[in-house]
C-alpha cells in the first residue's frame, strides 16, 4: 500500500474532549493510522501526525476540517503560537520508502484545498512546494497578521486565496495547505521566566537572522509552567541536525546565564535524526540506522535478503 | 516467519578473504539474513550478526563452523581479545517480537552443540541460559586459560565439555555455545597509549569490581593504531544504558588525564538504547521508539491499526 503523511495543526490544545474528537477523524479507515497526537496548552494547538493511503488520507483530513470548524471558534482563541485558522496548517509530507514523492503530495494538497474550500467556504492558501507564487511559499509570510488580520490580508491582491472565497470564515478563519519535506518540530524549554532571553536565543539560532541553516525559531512564554521556550522547526536535519540545533540553543542560553531544562519533539522525528544524535553524544563511528537491530531486520525484509513471510502471516492472522 | 538471532564470534579478523568466506555461510538460504559483519584487526576477531528461521539458522551456523575450522589455526592465532577456539563463542538471542524466547534459544544452542561436536570432534561448552551448571554460566570462566590452557582445563572434572571429546581440536580448540539476552558490545577508544590507564578505567566501570551493574570491561592495546581501548559488554541496557556506560568511561578516563577519542558498537544495538542515548543528550521528555516515524509506522502495521497490504505487495513483487 502506498502511504503519504499528513500533519494537521489545529488551533485547540486545551479541551481534551475536543482533541479526542479531532483525533477520531483519522479512525474511520483501516488504510489510515493516526501515529501521534501532540496537544500543547500554552500554544493552544494540537499537532496530529497521520499516515495513510492517499484517498483515505484525504477523506480523513476533510473529516478533521469538519470537526475542527464545528468545535473551534477563532474569535475566542488565545495561544502563544501564530495561527490563522481552526485548522491552521495542513502539510502533506512524502514517505519515499512507501511510494509517495513530492509530486503526489502537491496533488494531495491541491485536492484537499479544493474540497475544504467548497465544502466549508474556507479561504485556502497553498504553501511550500504546493505554492502558486514564490511569495507564498513561506508559511510565516502567509500567516503574518494572523487570524485577526485576515480581513486586511484578503483585501490585498497579492494575497487572494488559491481556493475559496476572499473572505475569512467567521469562526474558522482561513487555512494553509501544502506539501513539504520532513521537518522536525523541536522545542527547548529554558530554566527561566525571561522572555527576552528566549527571544534573544531564538534570534541567535534561526537562519533568517544569520544563525543555523534551516532553523526557524521563536521565543515564547509557557504560562502554564512559568518558563520560557525556544520553539523551533528543524527544516533540514541533514544540514543542521537536531543535536546541533540543541547545542546552539544551549550555548546561546548560557551566554544569557540561562540553563536548558528539557526539550520536546512535537510529533515524530525520523530515525536518521535520532541515530545521529545518539552517535554524536556517544562519539560513535560507523554508525547509522543500519546498525540498529530492528531496522536491520526490516531492511533485510524489504530488500528481499530475508523472506518476508512473517509480514504476510501478520497481515492475514 | 519465526526468527531467532545468532551472533558467532570467530577468531579471524585480519584476512579479508577468509572473513568473506565465513560471512558466506549465512548466504545459502532465503530464511537467513546476515545483518552485520564486524572484523577487528587488533582483536583478530570477527563478530557476525545473523537472524533467521530456526532450522535454517542452525544449518548456516553449522556451515560457519565448517568454514572457520577449515580456515583458522588457533596455534597461530594472536589477538588482544580472550579466545578459546576458531569459533570462540556462538550465542543465540531471542527476538521476542518475532516469536522466539529464551526456551527456543536454549534448544537451538543444545542442538548446534550436538551437531558441531559430532561433525568436527569439537569440545562444546554450553553457557549462560543454556549452561549445565552454575559455574559454567559465565563466559569468562569458561574461557579462562584460553586456547593455550585447554589441555589443563579439559583434564579438570569440573570442566568436562557438554558435548564432544574431552580433548581440544588441534587447530580449532573448543567452542562455547549458549543462549543469552541481548547485550551491546561497545568499545571506547581513549586518546592515549597508556594501557594501565585503560585497565584502570575498565576496572572502575565494570560490575565485578564494584562499578556499574551489568558492565563487563577490559583495557586492551590497539596495536594497529597506537591507542588503547576500553572494551565493554553492556549486558543489561535497561539497568545501565549505553550512554551511562559511556559517561562513566569518560569520567574515569578524565581522572587519569585521558580523553575519549571515539567509540564503536560491535555489531548492532537495539533501538531502545539508541533512542535512550539520543533522549539523554537532547534532554528529551516523553521520548521513546514510538516517537520515531519509521517505528511508529511499523507498529501501526503490526498492531493492525494500519492495513499491512504493503508488506504483502513487497513480498510478492
Amino acid at each position: 500500500m502506498i502511504l503519504a503523511q499528513c500533519i494537521p495543526n489545529v488551533s485547540e490544545g486545551r479541551r481534551r474532549q475536543v482533541i479526542d474528537r479531532l483525533a477520531g477523524a483519522f479512525g474511520g479507515s483501516d488504510d489510515v493510522a493516526l501515529l501521534h497526537v501532540h496537544p500543547d496548552i500554552d500554544h493552544n494547538r494540537t499537532v496530529l501526525t497521520a499516515v495513510g493511503a492517499p484517498e483515505a488520507l484525504l477523506d480523513a483530513a476533510e473529516e478533521l476540517y469538519a470537526r475542527a470548524i464545528e468545535a473551534v471558534d477563532m474569535r475566542r482563541h488565545r495561544g502563544v503560537h501564530p495561527r490563522i485558522g481552526a485548522v491552521d496548517v495542513c502539510p502533506f509530507v512524502p514517505l519515499e520508502g512507501h511510494g509517495t514523492g513530492m509530486a503526489e503530495c502537491i496533488e494531495l494538497a491541491r485536492r484537499l484545498g479544493e474540497r475544504v474550500a467548497r465544502r466549508f467556504g474556507l479561504p485556502v492558501f497553498l504553501y511550500r512546494e504546493a505554492a502558486s507564487a514564490p511569495h507564498r511559499r513561506d508559511l510565516s509570510a502567509i500567516r503574518r497578521g494572523q487570524f485577526e488580520g485576515l480581513e486586511a490580508k484578503l483585501a490585498d491582491p497579492a494575497w487572494q486565496p488559491d481556493f475559496g472565497p476572499a473572505e475569512a470564515h467567521a469562526s474558522g478563519g482561513a487555512t494553509v495547505i501544502g506539501a513539504r519535506g520532513p521537518l522536525i518540530a523541536f522545542n527547548v524549554v529554558l530554566d527561566s521566566e525571561d522572555l527576552a532571553a528566549a527571544r534573544a536565543v531564538a534570534a541567535r539560532v534561526r537562519a533568517s537572522s544569520g544563525g543555523l541553516p534551516g532553523i526557524k525559531a521563536m521565543g515564547v512564554v509557557l504560562g502554564s509552567r512559568q518558563l520560557v521556550q525556544v520553539s523551533m522547526n528543524v527544516e533540514d536535519p541533514a544540514v543542521t541536525p537536531l543535536h546541533v540545533a540543541f547545542g546552539a540553543v544551549r550555548a546561546a542560553a548560557k551566554e544569557h546565564g540561562v540553563q536548558v531544562l528539557e526539550s520536546e519533539l512535537v510529533g515524530l522525528a525520523p530515525l536518521d535524526s535520532v541515530a545521529a544524535a545518539a552517535a554524536d553524544s556517544l562519539r560513535l563511528v560507523d554508525f547509522g540506522p543500519d546498525r540498529i537491530l530492528e531496522q536491520a531486520i526490516e531492511s533485510s525484509r524489504h530488500s528481499g535478503a530475508l523472506r518476508a513471510s512473517g509480514d504476510r502471516e501478520s497481515a492475514t492472522s
